[in-house]
């Protein structure tokens, strides 16, 4: 790599460093024959099937955090948004839009977790594109992924939920709310200590493996911003059904649930990135359920509620207590810049 | 849409000033019903070829210039790289970063700009992304675009180039370097007037026409950061042919000449953002020229060049006055964010 440790404009300039940075960081970390080729667009073989196309930009502060980093969430937040569709994700672009000054060492820290992450999940980064804005103009580094995978047609109503009926069950892969609070702890805004770990994490081997095992699987949803009351007033809004769940199936860590209750955010708004929601035909709920407890990224499953009939585009939330309280759309933003 | 006429913070939070940002803006102008079904992925059938798929992010300076915008840019540019390899575009994605306190009628006007430039090379744009960053943590807006394309088996190298031989003719679709000066005009670094218009323009529909009306066509690729000089160096590097061109023959407007000597630029690396360079078999250079002639983004067509047996990896420009001068590769960054 010419030059010091810091990114400079030339390194988006599309020349000679530009080339350099590419071919010695980018070719070398996200190796593959497509990405290497350094065509305009990556081309690659379809079987023919249907294919699932998504986008997510990542402008998370700070960019490590317990857990993982930019890097790290940029491929599985694409990732997840293909596998919750019902998709295999296979191919992904990486764009990166650099302020004029970061460190060499931190770009390379993250670009090998984006490598390691979509190796881990089996998925190419193809193409890509980098530009870099002039000191101030930009806060350190966001990174947009795009991502394409392929959907046979049978699974293709996943995504939106078409075949939802009452009595389905609404089930989840472990804890919520720990992915906002860990990026929060780590921004320094909250001034406490505390053992709190991202979730983030790949979930297409999960949901791969239970769409392969089973059917019966009416929709899936990863649940970040927003969080997992996002999730459940999209799900319900706007159709003929309600959605029923129990606080007390909704696991919290310990850790967690006490710095939301300290700070007063609410753990169901709170981002996660690792999480996925799904309803699921009552009559496969043991088998998907089974499949996740022996998964690292399901041991924690739990059922948390059901379609119902009554109050059709509602989500009430079942109390500890025994009360009952809506679940609406968030209003505002409790943590911006956590994805 | 709710509140006053700035983007704030919680437009980009995922909660329901992102949801009424999205319907109301981005879902209507760029209306379609993958995009509309608002699913985590876009679901597209695939009729099982070859896919393309490519990703740019766009920061120009200033979001505004003669002839384009920043929305139209993003389209053109994807729509652009996909064209070059030889892809059909189909399918675009788009990921915003937009500063705290832009103006929402901003944001229309480039919505707007890229919705039409999208419906006019018959492109959808059906998935998206939307971050909103505290002020002074991006400069106002930068766009991703990752694009989706269905190529012909018989067009997968043109991308690459592998079939180019000496002898092969080097066209371009029309006059460089207008795109550079527009912005930088635009961003008052020069104090000039001067009549000069990008030539952002989707070169989609002349490319499609070009590959359906014949073959012969070896390799082509859009002339956008680095310039014309850059894709000749990048093509001829590491390979076993040489390039020649003819200063003569290379065109460029008088308005864009004149500011590029006056300020120092050379106009053989200054940014285009609708100037494709082909390399065609000598026995269809005819026929592509004919083509190109009667298109409204190919009327200034010339062949400025061969590829040549001699000084293998060098591209060679034959000046006016007939001396000869190696083309290099941009060393450093002339224009930054001019794209």
């Amino acid at each position: 790599m010419t030059g010091d440790n810091q990114i400079l404009l030339d390194h988006g300039s599309g020349g000679r460093l530009s080339r350099e940075l590419t071919v010695n960081l980018f070719f070398k970390h996200f190796g593959n024959n497509i990405l290497s080729a350094a065509t305009d667009s990556a081309v690659v073989p379809t079987p023919g099937e249907h294919l699932a196309f998504t986008t997510d930009s990542f402008v998370v502060d700070p960019l490590f955090f317990p857990g993982g980093d930019i890097g790290k969430l940029a491929v599985c937040g694409t990732v997840n948004d293909l596998a919750v569709s019902g998709a295999t994700p296979l191919y992904l672009s990486a764009g990166f839009i650099i302020e004029e000054g970061f460190l060499l060492d931190d770009l390379k820290k993250i670009v090998r977790s984006m490598a390691d992450t979509a190796r881990s999940c089996g998925v190419k980064i193809v193409t890509g594109d980098t530009k870099v804005v002039n000191r101030g103009h930009c806060d350190k580094l966001f990174i947009n992924t795009s991502g394409v995978g392929l959907l046979k047609s049978s699974h293709k109503n996943i995504g939106s939920g078409k075949g939802i009926k009452p009595g389905d069950k609404i089930i989840i892969n472990g804890g919520i709310a720990s992915h906002g609070m860990a990026v929060m702890i780590a921004r320094n805004e909250l001034n406490v200590g505390g053992n709190v770990i991202s979730d983030c994490a790949p979930l297409s081997g999960l949901t791969g493996q239970i769409l392969k095992a089973t059917s019966g699987i009416k929709f899936m949803r990863d649940a970040t911003r927003g969080g997992l009351a996002t999730v459940l007033s999209e799900l319900c809004e706007n159709r003929k059904f309600g959605i029923e769940v129990a606080e007390e199936a909704i696991k919290i860590d310990d850790n967690v649930r006490g710095i939301c209750e300290f700070f007063g955010f609410d753990p169901l708004y709170v981002a996660n990135e690792g999480k996925v929601v799904m309803v699921v035909a009552p009559e496969k709920a043991g088998s998907v359920i089974n499949i996740m407890k022996s998964h690292k990224y399901g041991h924690d499953v739990s059922v948390i509620g059901e379609v119902v009939e009554k109050h059709p585009g509602k989500t009430i939330l079942k109390t500890k207590i025994g009360g009952s309280r809506m679940i609406d759309m968030l209003a505002g933003s409790q943590l911006p810049r956590i994805c």
